[in-house]
This record gives structure tokens, C-alpha cells and sequence, in this order.
């Protein structure tokens, strides 16, 4: 586990995780404190699972997921394992983010309050539909096996923008979402009178703000990037789970699962192919 | 002016640059038609001052300021000229973004408005206080001759960290501002009743959002960087105005003009030292 700067990563790693799980407590402690608390019953009650669920799945959990890749005792875990935890993770955000946007259209409609007004909630669903669109497209060009190796060396860099993008922009949006509350629960001039609720949610807005901005310093550490399997792993029979190997496999699927030196050698090749193509895309991820 | 993907980024440029200037427009119209106008009286007038130069300095020439070391055409110049562009461009904005307080303070106070409750407030203050201290310490250390090259490498992924960072910051405090203002303006049941200012402002919203995408796309992409200089140009006399030539006359700088071989070398060595010294930096930017 030879890594560049192991102990700055874990102190980074840890304050991150901290930071992540502050600002899902504070904004429990917001809504079960100082609001209603939690419901489902369409009032400021079930409103309030808007918060916890977003600052829950869409900032801390996808903000996991984003640097998943980085942690350094899972590098002798397969490429394919690694792939599915960060799309587990990110499916597990999405799910709960839906369910938020219910919650908020919910106590809208049950309130009489017009849906789709603000900024808020505009750069929020448009978060929201883009997060699954690189879902559902990271799914299928990354996890499966199907997709040829120049697709996923076009689409890597792709996919790795727009999840930094998304995840900016959600911070962005949570922190529209926490004026906009309390605005509206302290009237202006409850909240321009230094109410202890507005400097606690103004906290919060910190925290989230330093959340992301941790995520994104590990995340654009190249001295912490997964490293690249070395080659002769590909040699073992089933020393690969890697998308070399899986893209090979799926070329080989009329084969049983004796592999000739033939077969190796287009594995190897493949590998070496997918290297730089995946070297190609990597430079580009920033 | 070989450029892998010249088009490509001539596309987008022109994108960013539209996509900025369409933000200050609709900023302008946005206070001049629907606000009460500019003036400098203590008034909403005054405060209208707030957006538009936010949006022209912190969002528009801060974006451009960030890309312009990308500018293919500008590659034939010494690196020492696009540094004091980009510091240039940086000061002005950083200007701006004082008035743009100073108006905003001025306001509330002839309002008696209370100063710094909001999260807007705090986010937008740590963004430019955090905006002056990297354009100073960006001048001391990568525009002035002095700082030595280990410590020119280690700053600038920081540096460059930390821009894209404030930037990204700054983009989430414009939303919360917008967010801010129109529902002090229409009140909430003026924004959420789909008035032509809400949607307009909600637009503005989105394109400076989109405005940052642009922005972050194109100062990500590897293969849009800024050439290094062939070694070669060094041993022209007159040819280097780049770190490594600053760093060496700065060493010599009790010499005159000539410089005998072993300075020449001299120069190349620091050269050498700095290509790698800013291969390192560089690796780490993204």
C-alpha cells in the first residue's frame, strides 16, 4: 500500500468524513430543533425530510461515492467491485434524492404552494436528472460489459466532469435551499436578528461548503489515484476483473472457461489497449 | 499553433465568452428594467451596484481570468506577460468585488439593515477575503522574482486548487444572492406566483451557472494546457522571460547584462530544474 503523502490523505480523509457527518447531524438538529421535526403527513413535517434526505444522500453519500476510488486499502479490490460500490452508492443518493423532491412537491401541493418557482428548486431538478441520466449512462458504458474500450476512453472523462459538476452544483443548491427556508421560517427579519437558528443554518451551509471542498481536493490529487493493476496480473487465469478482462471476456463468450495461450495473449492485448485508452482517459479526469 | 482539439475549444470559448456576457446583460436589465436602476445614494439604487459588478468582475472576468494561460494564440508569448494578465485581470475583478460590498454595506446601513446575518453574507465575504490573500500571495510568490522554484512547485496545485475553489464559491453565492433578492423583492408569494422578474432572474441564475461549467470544462482539459517552452529558446539571450530565466536573474542579478557561458548553463540547469519542478506542480493541477 505504497501511496504519496498516505498520512496527509488519511487526515483528509478523516476530516472530510467528519465534516460529511456534521452537516448530516446539524441539519437533523435543524429540523428536529428548531422546525417541526420529521413526518409524512404533507405538512413542514414531511417538508423536512427534504433536508435530511438531500444533505444525507445527495451531499454526504455521493460525496463518498465521488472519492471511492482514492482509498488506498481498496486497491487490491477488483476494478469491478470498486465500480459497483461507487455505483451502489450513488444509486442509494439518487433513491433517497427522489424521495426528497417528493417530500417537497408533497408539502407544496398538500400547502398550496406553487411547485417550480424558484432557482432552488429549477438547478435541483435539473441535479437531480442529470444525476440519474450519469447513472443510468455510467451503468451501462462502465459496468457492463458491453461497451467497446474506445466508448468508455471517449466517455471517462466525460463522466468524470459532469459527477464533479453534479456534485458542485447540488452544494450550490443546498445552499439556495438553506436561504430560501429560512427566509421563509424566519420572515427576513427573524433571520437578519441573528435568530440562533440562522447562524446555526448558516453553519450548516459552511460545513456542506468545506465538505465539498475536501472531496474535492482528494479527488484532484493525482499522487492518489488508484494505480493501474501491473500486466502480469492479467496472466493468472482469474487475476483480472478488470475492464480489460471484462471486455476481452465479452468478446470470448462462446468460450468455455479454458483459455488458451491464444486467448491470453488477446486478453494481454486488450489489457495493454485498455491501459492506454484508460491512460488517455485518465489524463483528461483531471 | 498545433492544438489537439483547436475547434473544439474555439467552440467553447465562444460558448463561455456568450454565455458571460449574456449573465452581465441580463444582470443590467435585470436592475435597470425590473430594479429601480443605479445610482450611489444609500437607495436600491446604490445596491444595484451589488449584482452588476459581482456578476462583471467575481463571475465574468474572474472565468476568463482563469482560462487565459488556455489561449492558444497567446502560447507565443512569454509566460511572464499572460501571469501579469492573469494577476491583472484578478486585481480588477478583486476591485469590483470591494465596490460591490461596499455598496451592498452602504445599503444596509442607510436602511439600517443588519450587515452579515445571512449565509449569502458569509460566503460571500470568506470568497473575497479568501480572493485577495490568493491574488497577493499569487503575485509574491509566482509574479515576482523571488520565491524560490521549490517553493513556486509546491504552491501552485494549491494555487490552483484554491482558484477553481473560490470560483466555484463564488458561483454558489450569486445563486443564493438571486435567491436572496427576489424573494426581499416580490416577496414570497410575488416569486412564487411565476412573476416575469422570478423567471428572469432565475434565468440569469442558470446562465452564470452554466457560464462556470464552461469554465471548469475548459481549464480541465489536459490536452488545452499551455505548452512548455522547448529547452532550446533558453539559450537565446534574450529569449526567456519564463520562471526559471526570472529565477536565475534574480540569482544574478548583481551581474550585468552579458552572460558568460556558465551563467548560460546556469540558466539552463535552473531551466531543467524548474521543467521539472512544474512537470510536478503541473501533475498536480488537474
Amino acid at each position: 500500500m505504497a501511496m504519496d503523502g498516505y498520512r496527509g490523505f488519511l487526515a483528509l480523509l478523516v476530516s472530510a468524513l467528519l465534516v460529511g457527518f456534521l452537516s448530516v447531524i446539524f441539519t437533523l438538529i435543524w429540523v428536529l430543533h428548531y422546525r417541526e421535526g420529521l413526518g409524512w403527513d404533507g405538512t413542514g413535517l414531511e417538508f423536512n425530510w427534504h433536508p435530511v434526505l438531500l444533505v444525507t444522500g445527495f451531499v454526504f453519500i455521493q460525496g463518498i461515492a465521488i472519492i471511492v476510488y482514492r482509498l488506498p486499502w481498496t486497491w487490491k479490490c477488483s476494478k469491478l467491485l470498486m465500480k459497483s460500490i461507487h455505483a451502489g452508492l450513488n444509486a442509494v443518493a439518487a433513491i433517497l434524492a427522489i424521495i426528497a423532491l417528493v417530500a417537497a412537491f408533497d408539502f407544496h401541493n398538500a400547502m398550496n404552494i406553487p411547485n417550480m418557482y424558484s432557482l432552488h428548486s429549477w438547478i435541483g431538478l435539473a441535479a437531480v436528472v442529470f444525476y440519474i441520466l450519469q447513472l443510468v449512462l455510467g451503468f451501462l458504458v462502465f459496468l457492463l460489459p458491453f461497451a467497446p474500450l474506445s466508448l468508455r476512453a471517449f466517455l471517462l472523462p466525460i463522466h468524470v466532469y459532469s459527477g464533479l459538476l453534479i456534485f458542485g452544483t447540488v452544494i450550490a443548491t443546498a445552499l439556495t435551499g438553506i436561504t430560501e427556508k429560512l427566509i421563509f421560517a424566519l420572515k427576513s427579519t427573524g433571520y437578519s436578528s441573528f435568530l440562533p437558528e440562522g447562524i446555526f443554518a448558516n453553519t450548516l451551509g459552511l460545513l456542506i461548503l468545506v465538505f465539498g471542498a475536501l472531496i474535492f481536493w482528494i479527488v484532484t490529487r493525482p499522487q492518489w489515484k488508484r494505480p493501474k493493476e501491473p500486466t502480469s496480473v492479467l496472466l493468472q487465469p482469474n487475476g483480472g476483473s478488470t475492464e480489460g478482462v471484462v471486455g476481452a471476456r465479452a468478446v470470448n463468450l462462446d468460450n468455455n472457461g479454458d483459455k488458451s495461450d491464444s486467448e491470453l495473449n488477446n486478453e494481454v492485448a486488450a489489457r495493454k489497449r485498455n491501459f492506454t485508452l484508460e491512460d488517455a482517459g485518465q489524463r483528461s479526469t483531471m
